[in-house]
């Protein structure tokens, strides 16, 4: 199956799943459900659960079902980032997918609201979901543990907070901070992929390496989209991050040098894997296709 | 023992596991903990740990400290509810036990951080200390379980938005409400200590009535402290509740009405433990404890 088929057949999948996890509700409480699923439903390329099925498949093709619980959290957890990333005390952005953002929907106490559900669903949606999942409880456990590692304040928030007050504009500095809050949760897809999949040791550690390199480099194609995409493509304003001074790889080391990283860290993820040999085919593919991507 | 001490002696093991799990760091982002660790060691009543060790105690008191991580996380999940609550776009409150709130003092981002961080770290905590607890890796997702369906949006989430966004004002409503905005982490702190502590189903069952009685009874002392509490006792300026129109027990049946419902949730809460004899001591007295508290 080509590339391209492979994606939309996992998409779906995705879609479907996550409106199994997080359906529509009629309680008293109903407003916070149509709040998480209106940001949660926006679209989005769903890298990271798709990254976690890929890893996945490559060691348990027969039962692909078994990881949704796992990539649907993933997914409510990178959601609840936006969410709460894009709060006016946060970034204040209006935009995000083409449309407008949550508290411009739902209003400011809402979004916090939805987000914290968000991340508290994502835990639920694993324990809740752990018995058809066919995985023991230490391997659930042990999953659970490297979702949460990646997505708290030595992970993803840690970084959101780096980010947020930057001390030192320099290369080591913008790592450490990628490494965090873009790499993590993309290292837990693939971790999580290979623990539930039971990957050997060697096995987990390659596709550690890879995701490293692929966090990175995805992070960088962020950076060049926002300064080179069509508006239309992005879904949100384009230049916002030279307009928010931010510590950007393109505002510390220009656009072509920017590129010629972009290049070298997808070169160096898919050496990582070259070990794994056909089984690699798909990771590979993901690599190229978020070199390649317009938005 | 009498119950002084014994409560004191459970309070200087829950502030020092607090410390443990969450100790000060001197990363990048240690502004971050710095700001969860100010909310965190706020002091406050722990009620929820006190109450889930109470539990846990009936049934296996010979190794009390199995319980802690749970505690630990509750009161973490407890913490971030009260810095989001206190944000500018929700209750908008400058003051929580005497010190000024989260955000007074990190900023509207950092105290949406730490909340988020705080609801991450609960779980971290659970499961990154879950070899030391000696429970099974199954009994540590069934109380995982408890404990995230406390918090979310079935829960204590639940309730928050059901508190915000008012639309009856009928007793009904109100405790529709408080079942899930303060009940349910009470209730949960119950079910837990009584699950890691292997309670038989009935054992479980009366426990839970009793949780929830606790938690009405709890809540309706909240109200009437609002209005009757000296503002020295309360860290916060009283009258609040009014200020803003809240739908309270006080608000809705006056002071002397809540005064008789809270004696009668507080007997029926005592009741439904009889069945427990001499083993439901300290429940008793908690539940006395929390009927006469002065803050």
């Amino acid at each position: 199956m080509d590339f391209k088929n492979w994606y939309e057949i996992k998409l779906k999948k995705i879609e479907e799943y996550l409106e199994t996890y997080l359906p529509c509700c009629e309680n008293r409480q109903k407003k916070i459900y149509e709040s998480m699923r209106y940001s949660l439903n926006a679209g989005g390329k769903r890298i990271r659960p798709i990254l976690m099925m890929a890893v996945f498949e490559i060691f348990r093709s027969y039962d692909e079902d078994s990881i949704m619980p796992f990539a649907c959290a993933l997914e409510m957890i990178h959601t609840y980032s936006l969410i709460h990333d894009d709060l006016p005390a946060m970034d204040d952005d209006d935009y995000r997918r083409g449309k407008l953002t949550n508290h411009k929907v739902y209003g400011e106490a809402m979004a916090i609201l939805a987000g914290d559900g968000l991340l508290n669903k994502s835990v639920e949606t694993v324990l809740q979901n752990r018995s058809l999942t066919g995985l023991s409880p230490e391997v659930i456990l042990r999953c659970l543990e490297i979702l949460m590692a990646s997505s708290g304040t030595e992970g993803m928030i840690g970084g959101q907070v780096v980010d947020m007050f930057v001390e030192e504009r320099s290369l080591e500095y913008l790592e450490y901070m990628h490494r965090l809050k873009t790499g993590a949760l993309i290292r837990a897809a693939c971790q999580i992929g290979a623990t539930a999949g039971g990957a050997s040791e060697e096995e987990t550690y390659k596709i550690t390496q890879y995701s490293d390199y692929l966090g990175l480099a995805f992070q960088i194609k962020d950076d060049i989209l926002d300064v080179t995409a069509q508006e239309s493509d992005l879904g949100k304003p384009t230049g916002s991050d030279e307009k928010n001074d931010k510590l950007t790889y393109v505002a510390l080391l220009g656009l072509k040098e920017s590129e010629s990283l972009l290049q070298r860290y997808t070169g160096q993820a898919i050496e990582s894997i070259k070990y794994l040999g056909d089984k690699s085919q798909r990771l590979v593919e993901i690599a190229e296709y978020l070199l390649e991507r317009k938005k």
